[in-house]
């Protein structure tokens, strides 16, 4: 059994988290950390864990390390950036859900957080977390970046033509939406119950630090420039993200493109395909780590429309982090995960 | 044209009564004052008023009440009793939508709301604004308190059986549903949307500040002793309460009662009726100022039911509010409100 | 006083009509045709019309017309067609919200809703009833095909460019969100609460009976030749719409476009305004016959971005044929609309 | 591995099994039968089941049954009571979800479901599948009446006074909400999403079929007689029960109450308790086996109360059946429930 402790227990992530682990037959949790409701039991704070688990809230101690063997940190951006650096190296596994280790170049981290990036020594060593395009690289990693959740969502949806060089110079449009849960459980006028249900709310057009991530992640892995623009808005839903992705190409390939997405995903557990004929929706994979794309057909000559939808928190974060974990430490990948 | 300010306007309730008076062929609404987004219009916090109202948000000054006809307290307990004594007298008609001025005995305020009232002098001046009841007090009035929103579906629910002396020594269960606006807008984990939405959460079972309200009224209007229980539930809505009212007498009346309801309420517009076969929906009051009581018989020899369904933010809060106001100044009574 | 009868009064348009007017100064509700709940009266049957409009329903008799003004079609598409030579000429005016007469050519019509058009007379006779473009022909209509719901929103976002001729050869992506009430109060699996809350789902992709209705209009007003893609999806709302207008140009426009919508709509009461820096949201507009135009800018060199959101019960439906009714009688245009 | 079959396989039932099966180690789901969609694969009717299920719609053969195990009967009420006859006996064990089989005496289904039951063979061998009450009859049962979902959350909530004979006498009310999904995936009105949003709805005051299967099961297996008073409330959910169950007592027991239910459920997994400091809440169960029972004390001196939730479709439904077939099977009793 590996040992597995918690930092930021109490956020939405950090209870996906926990959800996914208790139904994990190879581990074991032994600390939930966070910096309020100290010695309460998680149990006492969400009904939903009452009998599954019953373990208290501590404050997070250096010395707790010892007997961990896998530590997540489901805590806000910035913060990881202070606690990593005392925690990778001392336990086998760090999985930070944080963006602070997303950036290889930490000159675009410290622009869009507006924070200097004072670790780039665990910078370096940090692998991008998205299974099925670094799968190599997470086997046996020690410190995982876990991706952001739109992220996710629209480097699914473009790796294929990324890969295959076809996303050069094209523009792309993202109009996403996404429920109350993305901004994680804090306090804010805008994220409650009276203000979101029967309402959207389209933010951040274009200002969003999540279009950064995927432009440098793409460039960065695939050595490819493309146009994008990002539109997200908030809708009544509690979690989940849809990204409708239109890749409006320079030169319309000459092929037809589904094939490249089966190549590239005929194989995966968790990226499931939808022909244009029929589509994914939302609750297909609400509480799920799966990714569905669908359409994958052009909308006219050189449109091409990708549908990608995942839970924000499932795929978005937590369960992807134990994908993540299982690739790592050479467990079977869909572990607790199906 | 009677002058308005609302003090207190960036809450849920102050935007209610900018709603209802914005469409007041007789009023005009010439201060805002809150204590944060000083010097923003309306319009540009409150997509909803552009084009509509699109006056500046100020800090409340004692001067600015010279021009002024009415105001309207629309702030947190306790606030409304230091800022009250300033304004009540300088202007026609004060109508304070706290709990401040709702006890005529001082003593069951202070325990229930943890301060002292130092006020006695306008508490005894303030009239309880429940217009189907106190009408006759309320015109001509120049302070209104106006009532709680569970209380105003509570007492139009028991107020017939109150005033015809069969409540005496009942057992009353309340259980009672309110949605995410009965807070407040208020920074609060408990009223976000991902935790608001798909739950129910009783909360405060005998222990609501509402609880007293109900039966000091009651008590000192038609001085009668009854057992109430009460049982408040947040339940995903943005807005309204629905009250189960459960009135177990200790001795069956002989007679049918609701010829009873019939009897008081008949020739009330914003009181409506249902027997027993219909029964009052949530959806036929929102956004209204009606209160619709519903099955009004036995459900076995000694139980009565009586479904009481309001808006929380109209008839239990802001039109019942402009309801005062047109009552008290002699105005027509549903003006702007049907 | 206009004696008025709605045809269809059962369904979601039918009682959102009688809603507004209700609350009309000059009119009265006379006749409310369905072919359920004959005799029921409306009141039993939606309590929220109680103590409001309590008639009975009625099956629709042609000798009904004698003492009636004006007569609302709230009827489904291909039965307005069947209906509408019966009464087109008996009466002041008939507002049909079907689609069958908003097409002038008969052949898209046909083509898209799959039934021969037999009433070539009325259809040349009827006007699109979209005030803000078609003012003056509207003004003393006898006939007013009523616009459809996605076609209002997109129609208002695009008219500007389309009148300055700057629409010509864009490729146009329309990706719009609306809710449960898009479809009607019909029995269908697809519109169940358990099924449509917290899902998102994409449907009728570029295969949408409204797409024809946008490119047509425009087309035959401006003489403008553009391509459309349109991707409509379900979300969890009662009801409301919110386009994303996606305009890419063939070669940017040398000039800001702002000043341009300011043009168009700077006097317009019901077309508000939002520049860069402000978003419109859903609940702006929600209940009221508004349409939202926000952003109004570009995104990147090319793609200009209208956010476009409406009512599709109000502006999209109910409140937009209540102001043409006004409209075309020569009342004032916002009567019971504010 | 025990092969399964599932008669009814597209209801909100049938889909909850299914997901409860894929998860379980010891079993194969081979068949499912239902009378629409023949043909059409389960993944592509529900996206969330495709890569997990992939099997196709079957019409009902008698023939099937060869190597079939286990059959849940997911139908509606009346229908299982023509099939059952054809299935029971033939396969090892036959859960039956309706509540054809759900009463020993025939009469009171008759009156309440309006059908003759002419199937008193199997009626005579079906067990009452509750398996903290009936465990030992179900161990080696071949034939379970699963329960209903308002009457599982009573009688679990009831049934440690009705075992320890207090609910004597008692006047019993209870105030029951439940979501969209309780009455099935069927074409209605009722249950658009337009008029179950934002919306509280009673219904079937004192009439629904519910009411006498709790009280028919008590004093069948306990002798006790009480009156019961049934208030079901439809709202603004997608799924999951809370009843507040009032107990008004002839003569108040003496002793605190909370320790009987100790007594009864201390042992057991799937009901957890709460004292009075503590509340369930409905998100705590949903998409889980598990009944919280909360509150249990007295809210004054003879009204006891008990807030029992369960999610309908869970330990309401589906989980419930599965947890069935492992105790009558012998399995582990929370294979594929937690």
């Amino acid at each position: 059994m590996l040992n597995i402790g918690i930092l930021g227990a109490l956020g939405y992530t950090g209870c996906e988290i926990i959800s996914y682990l208790t139904k994990h037959p190879k581990v074991k949790i032994v600390k939930l950390w966070d910096k309020e409701m100290i010695n309460k039991k998680i149990s006492s704070i969400f009904p939903e864990f009452k009998n599954i688990l019953d373990i208290k809230i501590q404050e997070f101690n250096i010395k707790d390390l010892k007997n961990i063997d896998v530590v997540f940190l489901s805590l806000p951006h910035t913060v990881s950036l202070k606690l990593a650096p005392e925690i990778v190296g001392k336990v086998k596994l760090v999985i930070d859900l944080s963006a602070d280790y997303r950036f290889q170049d930490a000159g675009i981290y410290e622009k869009w957080y507006g924070i200097k990036h004072e670790d780039k020594k665990n910078l370096k060593g940090a692998v991008y977390g998205l299974p099925e395009i670094m799968r190599d690289k997470i086997k046996g990693a020690q410190f995982i970046a876990n991706p952001g959740c739109y992220p996710t969502s629209m480097i699914l949806g473009l790796y294929p033509l990324a890969k295959e060089g076809l996303l050069k110079n094209a523009n792309v449009i993202v109009d996403a939406k996404t429920g109350a849960s993305g901004a994680g459980r804090k306090k804010s006028n805008d994220l409650l119950a009276k203000d979101i249900n029967e309402n959207i709310k389209p933010y951040k057009v274009n200002k969003h630090q999540h279009m950064p991530e995927v432009v440098h992640f793409l460039q960065n892995e695939f050595n490819v420039k493309f146009n994008l623009n990002f539109i997200p808005q908030l809708i009544s839903l509690k979690r989940g993200i849809m990204s409708m992705i239109y890749v409006i190409f320079k030169n319309k390939p000459a092929k037809n493109l589904y094939p490249i997405y089966k190549k590239y995903y005929g194989k995966e557990q968790f990226v499931r395909l939808y022909n244009k004929g029929f589509y994914p929706e939302l609750k297909g994979i609400l509480n799920s780590n799966f990714c569905d794309l669908g359409y994958l057909d052009f909308l006219d000559t050189n449109t091409f429309l990708i549908i990608s939808c995942i839970d924000n928190l499932g795929k978005g974060a937590a369960s992807q982090a134990v994908q993540n974990m299982n690739v790592a430490l050479g467990l079977k990948e869909s572990m607790s995960l199906l």
